[in-house]
């Protein structure tokens, strides 16, 4: 019933986008760097934010725009993150005001996003000077999809973009997004923005729920390299164009909702984690055989964000005893003596670790594997019968470079 | 009083050491892999160890061999970590047996560490037969301490190696030590290995409890990459010849002696951290005006083990906006607009952030300030009077080469 579709902000019914080039990024004029998202209609809307203690201006004001639970738009740019920036929540109310004014809402029914460099004000006039042309730009269309999608991007080498459909209480619902992501991603969702919007009829408590239930398993399981944001953003419009009950409980429909939400946002991520900056390979750990979800998490967590085994990935070095080493120093306690670890992709399987002691195996093939852009790291603990997935990336020479002089 | 002198492991009175290649490194055979350091007289001894839960067999040797607070000698090799590997303990206490026939000791008098690729076999035959010309070239000079401080070597580029002298009780002790640390290098100690000698008279008690005060603001102070180790170990042994007397408890004899330990271990963490695995700067950040010394500790540690902020130092980029980003990341809380930083070095001193936002400066002199080999990155809390000084490196191109294939 769940599948795939095309469309990405744009595959519900009643959400239009658009991303121009309004000159915050000054050093790239043909770089889209502001992105509005608008639905036809006022949304349930909600939205989870960094856990860093410097947060930037636009999520004070986003939280204070979501105190009803309700959204109509979202507008963000990219090149500068409006975070320790002077006049920051000025600016940032200045970003939601133009959008509302070319919309006819209220400003607090625009909800505002900012990525980029830190410390620097924002230059909002080009904003609100762009914000007619933007406008203008509105599509339904995969195209206008796309430039909102761009309109975001930094460091990013793709654009990130997904879409779902699925049937809720007899309707077909659509669910899409774009997300931005690359350097500082992390379990606690660094720098990555992500907007959603569903035409499913959600109210705000349930949409709510369904994206704490949801990031949890999805952008939270992500690592780049250990590093979050003032500035990570998640946030989903839910519009009812669907025309289906409106769900306002847990139930059939409320999971119908969440499994086709969970698939959207595990696509984003995975696309995140593998435009990592500079990476060439997305590293899937899967712990099996834990004794609880949590421990699993923990585990897979700290092997996707050991530098150590990530350079091991870049050099398709199958150095095992990395992986055990970051398991180790994840803070769970388990057995050693149990663990086993398998690398695997396109190009085969090969167990590297029986019983925490190294296996005689083929070098020639681990290399292969290792080659590989998908890689899985597969680890089972012995010690009971939960699991967990984390993605991440390797470290590569690019990084260095991308992250050496950033700002000039 | 206290005053940096020359002799390093050798320094104190009645220790000797050596290195010589005995096999365990196979691909260079001027490459010394196994060292002895030996006391004329029984010493009162302690360790701290990794606090991974994947522990190196050696560990587990010591561990038992320490139960008594007395030790005579360390024996340690480079190139295999005796990690997840067959036979572990047994091939350890073969290398405690092997220096205790030579030597004319117990084996538990014997204490070992080794560091190296986890997951294969130690070649301890290699060892054990190497231990006689080990033995035969025992002397108490800096050349020896310089052989045993190479023959611990991993990717470090340069050996560590310091001592000093000051008065305890009326009597001049001296404390020495080599070490060992570069890649994974972390608050928990990644795999680094220390051995300290001195001359002092300390009982097991107190040895053991400036040992850990010390590690606590030294080796517990410096981070490279992130990643904790399997066999991190920092021991001493204290053989009393300096003839003071002997320092059973607190008081003004163990604060002098924990100020020499201290200068010594605060010199060889700064020599650690200063090479870092492809490191070209070492990162001294140091707050003040925390709430407290741990909060101080937590935010400087946060700032120097940040990926980004790594990247940006490499890139003599003063992207202050990181620096408190990784701060708002630490887990502390704290008020970001009451935060100044600063970047300083030999070639000056310069405001970037004041109150949590970002000042004009002079970039030219930004750039200098931080070509510089050793930086500092200075933050100002206004919360408190508590403080505390971190240590860290750059993450380089070479970071990622040395670590893309290290097995081979």
């Amino acid at each position: 019933m769940l599948k795939f579709i095309d469309g990405g902000v744009c595959a519900a019914q009643g959400f239009r986008a658009a991303g121009v080039h309004a000159g915050v990024k000054t050093h790239a004029e043909w770089k889209k760097d502001v992105a509005l998202i608008v639905s036809d209609v006022e949304c349930a809307a909600a939205a989870v934010f960094t856990k860093n203690v410097v947060k930037a201006a636009p999520i004070h004001v986003d939280r204070r725009h979501l105190a009803d639970g309700r959204a109509r738009a979202v507008i963000a740019n990219s090149g500068n993150a409006n975070a320790c920036a002077p006049q920051g929540e000025e600016n940032a109310e200045r970003m939601c005001a133009a959008a509302a004014r070319a919309i006819g809402c209220k400003p607090e029914d625009v909800l505002v996003s900012s990525t980029g460099v830190i410390g620097q004000r924002i230059n909002v006039e080009a904003i609100e000077a762009a914000v007619p042309a933007l406008y203008a730009a509105l599509e339904r269309s995969a195209e206008a999809s796309d430039a909102a999608g761009h309109a975001i991007m930094t460091t990013d080498t793709v654009k990130k973009e997904a879409a779902v459909e699925t049937t809720v209480g007899g309707r077909t619902v659509r669910l899409g997004g774009v997300a931005k992501g690359s350097g500082m991603i992390h379990p606690n969702m660094g720098t990555m923005l992500c907007f959603l919007t569903t035409d499913c009829a959600v109210s705000p408590e349930m949409i709510k729920a369904a994206l704490l239930e949801t990031a949890a398993v999805s952008f939270n399981r992500i690592s780049v390299d250990g590093d979050t944001s003032t500035n990570d953003t998640c946030c989903v419009l839910a519009n009812g164009l669907a025309g289906n009950e409106p769900i306002t409980a847990k139930g059939p429909d409320y999971d119908a909702f969440l499994e086709a939400l969970k698939a959207l946002c595990v696509e984003l991520a995975k696309e995140m984690a593998s435009d990592g900056e500079g990476a060439r390979h997305l590293i899937t750990c899967s712990v099996t055989g834990a004794k609880s979800e949590q421990s699993a998490e923990t585990i897979a967590k700290s092997v996707v964000s050991s530098t150590l085994t990530k350079a091991a990935i870049f050099g398709a070095d199958a150095n095992w005893g990395r992986v055990l080493c970051a398991m180790g120093y994840s803070g769970e306690e388990f057995d050693p003596d149990k663990v086993s670890v398998h690398f695997a992709s396109a190009a085969g399987d090969i167990q590297v670790c029986a019983g925490g002691r190294g296996l005689d195996f083929d070098e020639d093939l681990a290399k292969k594997i290792l080659t590989e852009h998908d890689v899985e790291i597969n680890i089972s603990m012995g010690e009971g019968e939960a699991s967990c997935i984390c993605w991440g990336c390797d470290i590569t020479y690019d990084y260095i470079k991308i992250n050496g002089d950033y700002r000039t």
